[in-house]
């Protein structure tokens, strides 16, 4: 499918490689997206960053996919911020992702609430936000959005997707649904399919949005964020994407006044800690997208003989498959089920399990050796790709 | 302290090792108890059960100790049950706990809802149930009142103390604060402290309960309880007791009805059961309950060198550390931290970690391998106390 991309809304930020901030909306016919339910979705808006420059022949360009509650601000400043994007370490200058030789992009998936379309959005057919309107989604559709961006910016081929957790899901979804159209993939602490465990989490803490009553079954805004609710749940992720080792690193049994309370109030460090990152979750995300994307993540399932690679089907693209030690939530042993699905394909297959007690937060944190790994594969696709 | 039993409830039922259970209130003076928080809690009344009989010498007597959301109907059918006490497979004649040689005590939780004084107990001063007046309790103080029934049944000593996860914290605390009072001990699935993982499981599934409109600042007797919120602590509770590999058997990613809902409604099996297993749970225990235990867990720390075993204390007991290999939320390294501490102490200790794939519950199900260990266990210590 090909859409005519009508630039909306461009921004400039401060930072390296020069950040640019911009915000497309198909909104040329055919202005629709066929979704995995079968409904049809649109116009549909895409946000989405670039940093560093795309070269003449459009093949030096890397696309950056990102976890549930991310956004396409991967890297750089916006003015104002406390904190720079979510993966600044690795984009930039000389960095992992080197911005002096590649043109990085990250949008924002569908069904998000940082500019991209999702249950927050105007409904056009009713002019208020879709609410419960908006369509259950998968993690094929979010790829399939992205390809429409891919194509608007007349890039041929990508050097390479890559990305954690759910972004990792949305790189080996590139490879099933677009195989020729990347040169090579980095799927990083992730899994072929949602585990029973994972499906777990995710429905504990879709349960703790939808049974705050400000919740109203997703009819909440302008009425304000079901605030406990919403908390709750990323106070319950949170916990997934630490390790019981980090956990006793950072707080032990740390008490927050030094004494117990002998209340309910919260009395350890830990406790506090959650608090705040609930806290403050709820100030940057829609409860809703919550509910629609970890959805998309929990039907996500390449698992099958013939989803990844389908037989018959061949794929060139070159694969860098990292996990973490510590990661409890996306264990190293669903890397390994990657790695062995792939292998068996005979595609060129690189595998790294780093030792680190981050757990599954590692991948946002673990830099230095990710980005050893990264810069030599990359490179080694780029020799390859200018080759053929 | 010595207190004065008054009974006040006597009901059989049916089943092996004649099941008898009781319910003791302590209304003789004193009938108060000094709480580790400083204050003052009193009458109380404990419920329990018995199964097997005291012997003339009162040596043959086991104190089985129950976990969170346990009570004291360990073993046998109550009228009407469609399931036994739930460590029904560990109790009975020729069974772990032979009730052909032991007299088998069980006794609710000091803070329960299953007879033993508790949030949703009538405070005696206002004549209405305690609800958030009910003082901030410790697994010290749920020891110091199963000490008032063993004193009050004249027991001496302990042939043993013996139960998993809560339950092995009584244990190690009853070695902590009663070395004297017990032969033995079998500490199963626990560990010394509460490490910040484990509280911050404890803290999401109360602020779950606190979350609910319903809960109504713990003055909701009367007025039902606040089931969403309880039915998700559960729901959160039960994926910390199975394991990763256990819910991939029992559930994988089987569909309730074959397809995908494409809604929020619960599309797989996993989901199904962790909402059946919360929904069943508000029917039977109070939230209030849920709150204070789930406090008294995390408040637990054995940890410090003088905490199990006060230098120049002497402890004769024999110990039987249990462990289970698939168990992530009390991990058998935590276990191996009480043998160290143990045997550095030149206890008689014997560790075993099982290789089960069941998760944190593996000591409900796991029944030949512990009947192995415990039989053997109990019949060296009773031999050994019997040549004292």
């Amino acid at each position: 499918m090909q859409l005519e991309a009508k630039e909306k809304n461009i921004s400039s930020s401060n930072g390296p490689g020069e950040v640019k901030t911009r915000r497309y909306t198909f909104a040329e016919p055919p202005n629709q997206v066929k979704l995995g339910s079968g409904k049809v979705l649109g116009p549909i808006a895409i946000a989405y960053e670039t940093y560093g420059n795309l070269n003449k022949k459009k093949d030096n360009a890397i696309l950056i996919l990102h976890a549930l509650s991310g956004d396409s601000h991967a890297a750089g400043w916006h003015k104002g911020d406390d904190k720079p994007g979510w993966w600044h370490s690795m984009i930039g200058p000389g960095k992992a992702f080197d911005t002096d030789r590649h043109y990085i992009i990250c949008s924002n998936v569908l069904g998000g609430c940082m500019g991209t379309t999702g249950p927050s959005s105007k409904d056009p057919h009713t002019g208020k936000p879709y609410a419960l309107d908006f369509p259950i989604i998968t993690i094929g559709d979010m790829v399939d959005v992205q390809k429409l961006l891919i194509d608007s910016l007349g890039i041929k081929k990508l050097l390479s997707v890559a990305g954690g957790s759910m972004g990792g899901m949305q790189v080996l979804q590139w490879a099933a649904s677009y195989p020729e159209k990347i040169l090579s993939a980095i799927p990083i602490a992730t899994g072929l399919k949602h585990s029973p465990q994972q499906i777990a989490f995710n429905e504990v803490g879709r349960q703790a949005i939808m049974a705050d009553p400000g919740w109203n079954n997703g009819d909440y805004y302008g009425a304000g964020q079901p605030e406990r609710g919403l908390a709750l749940a990323r106070m319950i992720g949170h916990i997934t994407y630490m390790s019981d080792e980090s956990m006793e690193a950072k707080f032990s049994r740390r008490l927050k006044n030094g004494n117990y309370n002998f209340s309910f109030n919260p009395d350890f460090e830990v406790e506090g800690y959650l608090h705040y990152k609930g806290d403050g979750f709820v100030k940057r995300f829609d409860a809703n997208s919550y509910l629609y994307i970890t959805k998309a993540i929990d039907y996500f399932d390449l698992s099958g003989d013939e989803d990844l690679i389908p037989s018959g089907k061949r794929i060139d693209a070159k694969f860098l498959v990292i996990s973490f030690k510590s990661d409890w939530l996306y264990p190293p042993y669903q890397s390994r089920e990657i790695v062995k699905l792939l292998k068996k394909r005979q595609i060129d297959t690189t595998y790294c399990e780093i030792d680190s007690s981050y757990g599954h937060d590692a991948f946002l944190i673990e830099i230095e050796e990710q980005e050893h790994l990264v810069k030599h594969f990359l490179r080694k696709v780029y020799e390859s790709g200018s080759e053929a």
